[in-house]
């Protein structure tokens, strides 16, 4: 197989694990009972269960993250219902209108922040406005977390547990969009269960997909009811059952086994701070923001970037936190990093961008 | 890998087709862009135009019959539009309401018919009937065929043709759920043009999972224009785009290259009707619908019924068509083959069986 | 003020009652507290109460019978869910998709009957069933009976308190359209609570337009809680909360205030009944069902028809209840009383009948 | 009629407008065919055309205008669509998502600003940025301009054609909110016409309830074709076409005959720059915005506000424009006029405030 190389655009871009492959090839092992009444789907259960130290943990798998954020939206928000989110969420921004369709129309209410981290005090702020007024407004209902954030920081433990505890004070469900879960709980460097049950989150959207997976999410939800039993039903009726659902289950049991998850998260991670220190030796260059996962937001000056381009790498302009200013002659971009990414590809990103 | 050897309660309970992962694997190679701008996803493009000799058409993929069935409806028809279908549809029966989820709540029009084939006569008095209603009654704008039926059943030529007439003449777009279009066709034996777009239809659902795809159904459009600009939203948003879209792409490649399709399907139905032959030899045996796909609907002794299951025959037993008698010590059962499905596998049941 | 006269089309041609003009022209005085803050709707919370000896009623005025049931259905079933209703019932026939708006697609599962009205036996069949299929099917969560019903006949008490203890059972909801519910309740002549929530219904949408209102129907849920709490979130997203409620909420107060309602039904269910008692006294003319609320379904011969239109009588042509034969030269018809529908109206179009 | 005396907190306080009254009772004459085939429907629409100028213009009439803009919107916008708004609409702020729930999920798109009015430059900008996302966000299909503002501020027609131009070169359909038009266009001292289509607006909600209406807008479409047939339909099916639609019309004859809508708001606009003026003699009050309709909002002193309790005037404490900074021992309100709000009110007012 090929190294991704030169492609830092996305950690979307890169090639099914090879652990993950192989554990979807073991699958296809003849006939096996379909809509996940197979044994690696069960398999999938238990490894959930015993990875989050949750025995009454439910988990449903689907192949896209906007199928399992908009899912489990839909499954803690009613129609006529509010989602907190910060300004940033992939949810507001990158998923086409995605959880106001699978929620019937609630409303996705957002707060700024700098960094795409929701400050507690502000919620708390805007949610104390909003109980005063009634009919009139979306029904605050729930508050959805990106972890790591589309910024590529991270919530600490303790912001994680002050949100949950203003949800847990208010009636509000917590969700937490864990696209890229895996890279945060290296940077955290704590168990699964305290990145997540035990600091108040109802529900995780656990991404594989962007780290190893060919499409597979796990929306797990830790105290199960009447939710879980929704939310079969509303997984269906959104095409998102898989008749063949060994194959998904499949990824994510090569995902979880072996640690393959946290394994690989390392590898990205710290190819991430690799590339991060290496532009921060070049004059004129500074980070949006500090590297806690496998995405650099960087500031170049425009002749670093056209180096760059001329020299095949391949990378997005990116826009600026909001209020943020700019210097005549520099540009922002992001560079991503993936479980493939080799030390030789950053090497020859940081020569190139050298000059 | 193992036969589905005794297995009959579905055909898709089978592995993936080694050809088609074959092509999954042969896709999994460095990195590829994202979304469908890959190499797989234009070669899929080029390939249903090519095997449908239609020039302009859009395929998109997703990974399940709902999801494909579902989109494609939301296209044709608004959110206070009715769809006519068959009332044994498996649009209307099996997807827990995802048509009206994804149309924004259009409401499924009903004909009921012995073999779940809509008759043109039925179709043109009720289309007649509704035009005088006005704003009370869901409009109908579009007609959804199921090819082939949930009993089985293929519809001729002629009869898509008479139904494509009746659309055109009213306005309204007609849809085929091709779930088994490939064993359809192979019963059809003509080109894939004459049984789709030469008769009139306008959208297809080319079901590859039930034929040996791991998850993977094309939505075609036909006549591309305003519909497909939308439709690539519409996928999105409801969490069908995958990100490694080559994945899907390859599936599709894989079943479309070299007629695997055709060849699966021709394979599975001919165990079909040795399956029908062999237990019509049989006293007190009798077949609900003639068999012209891979589905063998019968009613048999209930001895018979036991003696199968003892043998460890997996099949379901299954309801009987409106109005249908069934005489006491009967009942009726599904029967399905599939592309692995073996000679030996179909003689092993019908000697368990005949006891 | 003109009798309606020869106008037998519908019970929606009719005016405004003059009591209930009388309560929006007393509600017109000076400032009120705006949205359902003033005390025209304090007293209609109030009477209802009483009307209905249920102190811990809750009530919800909205303009239509339309919005009355998909606001009312939509508090009672999930998108993913199913509600059973005759195959003849308003909500499937006649609101344009309504219910499945305000659901968020769930389906309406229809049973057929000769009369309008669901069976018990039908019902339980049905249910007993469809508990087995699981995520495939949308989940039955709800009935809806129409009283009276579509065809004008009346559910006993007896009918009503069978589908009432099959839904207990079960834990499905019961929701009554009563549009006419005043024209049944004359005829049950019993109490509103025997005739509802006794019998196990749990939330009744009370007509009164079609009984001399303006534009008023009224939502009522007899074991509030959860579902009143949202589903005055759920009015307002609908547009249904009025800023000026006190118009509202008068209506309805002329309404139930020295039983106008019923008053008004005894009148116009007695003016069906002279009718069809009339009509029965001529040759060649058969009622379709008995005449127990306002409206009366007969056969006609062609000439007689043809008669009563050409002296001006307004009424519609009908269809006929499922799989019933009609003879050469007859025809269906509905004519339907108002409460301003005179003694004198009744004998002049059975004079024009019998030519 | 008592006048509305004390009460300043909303302009839908107030009771029926004695012609409109009138005109209702006009309407309660006899037998009237239902669902708009009566005089009272085509009156309007003969009105509406003339008083637009727009031979073509279609009319369609709902209760409230929450359903108005909820149902224009979702006739202009796809459910994957996004509409522009400015931050503080209605739309967006107090109509509990209705708009989110009438187009199956579309996006409000808002830009913030300081006075309540879209900005052309930004709102240009914005559009040039969404244009190169692809499917990952919903897509830009209409604009909506709330006339006047929720800040009592009215567009110039110069500011109204900018953003209509802009969305004629981008193929957007542009939305009115015009809930308080009547109010904006006494104030634009302009045709009917210039200040719509002529400007560049498709479809306008008119409002009439603020305005001494008991329930009454108007949906106005310029430009029929497709989209008026849809909205019959629609409205239906959302349960906002009345039976009994005479009543409804007859309000918005009422409103339209002899100007009163005009000289309603003359009357309450010049009663607010009344109050305004008033205000502005006093020593430490501000306004926020320049007084151009019936809403006048003012920083006062607590004091005043204190006295102005004391003194039984009724009003609402408002929140500040985004970034407004305000002194401490002051606070914003906002007080409203409507069309029976007296210059004696006004004085009386202004006594209790000066202390």
């Amino acid at each position: 197989m090929r190294s991704i190389g030169k492609n830092f655009s996305s950690d979307n871009v890169g090639p099914i694990s090879p652990a993950i492959l192989q554990a979807m090839i073991r699958a296809n092992d003849g006939a096996a009972p379909s809509y996940g009444a197979d044994p690696w789907t069960a398999r999938l259960q238990e490894l959930v269960r015993e990875t989050f130290e949750a025995p009454d943990a439910e988990v449903f798998a689907v192949a896209t993250g906007t199928a399992a954020n908009a899912l489990a939206l839909s499954a803690l928000v009613p129609p006529f219902g509010g989602v907190y989110c910060d300004a940033a969420a992939h949810i507001e921004n990158d998923e086409c209108g995605a959880p106001e369709f699978f929620t019937g129309g609630a409303k996705l209410l957002t707060l700024p922040s700098r960094d795409g981290r929701l400050s507690p005090a502000a919620l708390s702020a805007h949610l104390e406005a909003s109980r005063a007024i009634g009919v009139h407004k979306s029904k605050p209902t729930a508050i959805s977390l990106t972890q790591a954030t589309e910024w590529g920081t991270v919530y600490s433990l303790e912001q994680v547990r002050a949100i949950g505890a203003i949800a847990r004070h208010l009636g509000l469900a917590v969700h937490m969009d864990g696209a890229r879960f895996a890279n945060a709980l290296a940077t955290l460097d704590c168990s699964p269960a305290a990145a997540t049950w035990r600091a108040g989150i109802d529900v995780l959207t656990l991404g594989a997909t962007k780290n190893g997976a060919m499409a597979a999410e796990a929306v797990i939800f830790f105290q199960p009811g009447r939710l879980t039993d929704e939310f079969a039903r509303r997984r269906k009726r959104a095409g998102h059952l898989w008749s063949k659902a060994r194959y998904l289950s499949a990824q994510l049991v090569g995902y979880l086994e072996d640690a393959l998850w946290l394994r690989s998260a390392i590898q990205s991670n710290a190819m991430a701070t690799r590339l991060a220190d290496g532009l921060l030796t070049m004059r004129d260059v500074r980070l949006l923001h500090e590297v806690q996962s496998n995405e650099v937001f960087a500031v170049l000056p425009e002749a670093t970037i056209a180096r760059l381009e001329a020299a095949g790498f391949v990378f997005y302009r990116w826009y600026l936190p909001p209020g943020e200013p700019v210097a005549p002659g520099t540009a922002a971009v992001r560079l991503v990093t993936g479980l493939d990414t080799n030390p030789a590809d950053v090497d020859a990103l940081l020569d190139a961008a050298a000059g």
